[in-house]
């Protein structure tokens, strides 16, 4: 058991944006939520997986939405206790704990609203190991979990149970459509979990993974080292390409961020160009005509002097950033992970080719 | 209490269908349901508003979307008893009668699914006195009663429940995006009532009016009558026009059926043309540049010979029809429920006048 205090915010924050690949929700609005939930209700308690009881009723609770919509329409946090107790009362009976259902700036700390409010702890856990833009995306779906009963809320007050459905992609069906007229961003309370579905199901440590990454990063900056190197070396990751953004085509459509980024190389990749395919998330890297890492491995746009990330609603013309990579939690590499986030998931007609594969 | 048998059928629907001015469902579909369910489970016990007890729990059931749709993805019938037990086990309660939400060829006998396989009594009552597309236009909706908590089944297994919205406008947002998911239908319960608010709230005897009606067009038959007179006379209506249809522009939009249909006039009526509106029921019947009659008042588009109404997802090109117009429950005419139903809530830029005014 941990206490989590404000100080140790910003690393956290820094964190879980990386993680997050260009999505997870803005980092800024995340501790913005958190920092006021931590002064109204004080620390926070932080468990490992293996401390969870098997039968623990664990709840993780999340934004979902377009975040380009989300910096537009900050969340208060009330909506997500909304959420919450929805589903709670629906379930009838006490959830135990909560958790992140994705890494990332605002969803790795979207739990600290319902655990302060509700004074229940936080399993450090999440269920993708990074973000992904759908509710099936989840490393619980390969084992058949559902996401369901899941519930929404809004700032105006309304609240939907999806109470059960066919499987995790009509949940996603649904939620999203449910999404879009809440204005494309609402909170969620989904994927209702046995303590011992966490510990098979769930990816472990994220939160901690993310507050070292946070801590490697300012470290490296207050040390004059490289910060994109720290994170690099930390995730077994490649550093894929230094660029300066030359355009940036966003939509948004159907409660997600689409789009794609266009960099010009500087320095040692000078004369090449890398596209950047992003659906909330970063999803493909190319270089050229040649694919470079493509979803569910991690690809993530930092900043070369700070390492701070960029998200995908945030990435600007001018922008001179660093793009790396990462392999991804191994279960996305199996055949059943990859039918669920492989790149034909998104809409590429290719492959999935490891990280370390790819650039040896 | 009067016990409702299958030879009674034929009757109900060729009156609930005239009564659903359009919409409300395939009479045809609606009888298969029913018939199956009377067939299966025995007759089915008809009550009436005044035999409520205050403290009663009512529930509506009823199919939900586009009837173009709904001829094409018949209902089974256990959606209707899903989407009826999904709601039940969220009240936490027994429903102890359930009634139609309005009068349709299926909608006035979605209920006799739910009640046979439940064995509940059916209310003799709906919440329209005719049908209308649209959530929120419910005459509880004029007592501030909410649609919610409302359930959403689809044939595929699918159970959604709107727990709390913010208002039945805003429950009908949602409602119409889930049902367009689940292929534009779906079926549903919703509007939980009390005894006390269904005879408040809700409009009394539509099912004896629908069978009454439909007796009065047989026996008219029968007698070699006029059978369109005989349905005037009993609503206290208008004859509004004789004619041919010569062209219909139908779209399956958004989870309704709307569109437009051209007639062109006969014996009477020859040299005039009259263009019907439709949103799933018909809203508008303008004669050349003037309108003869408008929501909420009921238009009617019956067969000369048999009396037998055509639904707006039926209608087609050299038809024979007998339009009818016949005032709408008193409720809809008042400042609240115009606000409602009133010509301009379906994107009409004039103000209801009765019918009675306009063809004195």
């Amino acid at each position: 058991m941990r206490e989590f205090t404000e100080d140790r915010l910003d690393d956290l924050a820094v964190g879980a944006a990386i993680l997050g690949t260009g999505g997870g929700g803005n980092p800024y609005v995340g501790k913005l939520l958190a920092r006021a939930a931590l002064r109204e209700h004080g620390p926070v308690t932080i468990v490992g997986v293996e401390e969870l009881d098997d039968d623990a009723l664990v709840v993780p609770s999340a934004m979902m939405g377009a975040p380009t919509v989300l910096v537009e329409k900050l969340p208060q946090g009330e909506e997500a206790v909304r959420a919450f107790e929805a589903l709670q009362a629906y379930l009838g009976r006490s959830i135990t704990h909560t958790m992140s259902i994705e890494a990332g700036g605002l969803n790795s700390v979207t739990p600290f609203v319902v655990a302060g409010r509700l004074g229940i702890p936080i399993v450090d856990a999440d269920g993708m190991g990074r973000a992904f833009p759908e509710v099936q995306m989840v490393t619980a779906s390969i084992y058949g979990i559902a996401a369901t009963p899941m519930a929404l809320a809004d700032e105006k007050g309304n609240q939907v149970i999806l109470a059960d459905t066919l499987d995790n992609r009509w949940t996603e069906r649904f939620a999203r459509s449910i999404t879009v007229d809440m204005g494309s961003t609402a909170m969620v309370a989904q994927y209702p979990l046995t303590g011992g579905q966490v510990k098979q199901a769930m990816v472990p440590g994220t939160l901690g993974l993310a507050e070292e990454l946070g801590r490697l990063v300012r470290e490296a900056r207050t040390a004059h080292d490289d910060p994109v190197a720290a994170v690099v070396e930390r995730l077994g990751g490649r550093r894929l390409f230094s660029g300066k953004v030359t355009d940036v085509e966003r939509r948004t459509v159907a409660g997600f961020t689409r789009g794609e980024a266009q960099l010009e190389g500087i320095s040692n990749d000078a004369g090449s160009r890398l596209t950047l395919h992003f659906q909330n998330e970063h999803l493909v890297a190319r270089r050229d005509d040649r694919v470079l890492a493509s979803a569910p491995d991690l690809i993530m746009v930092l900043d070369p002097d700070t390492g701070e990330p960029t998200t995908t609603e945030d990435l600007r013309y001018g922008f001179r950033v660093v793009v790396i990579a990462a392999p991804c939690d191994a279960r996305w590499r199996t055949e059943e992970g990859l039918a669920l986030v492989g790149p034909r998931c998104f809409g590429y007609d290719f492959d999935f080719v490891p990280i370390e594969e790819r650039l040896p």
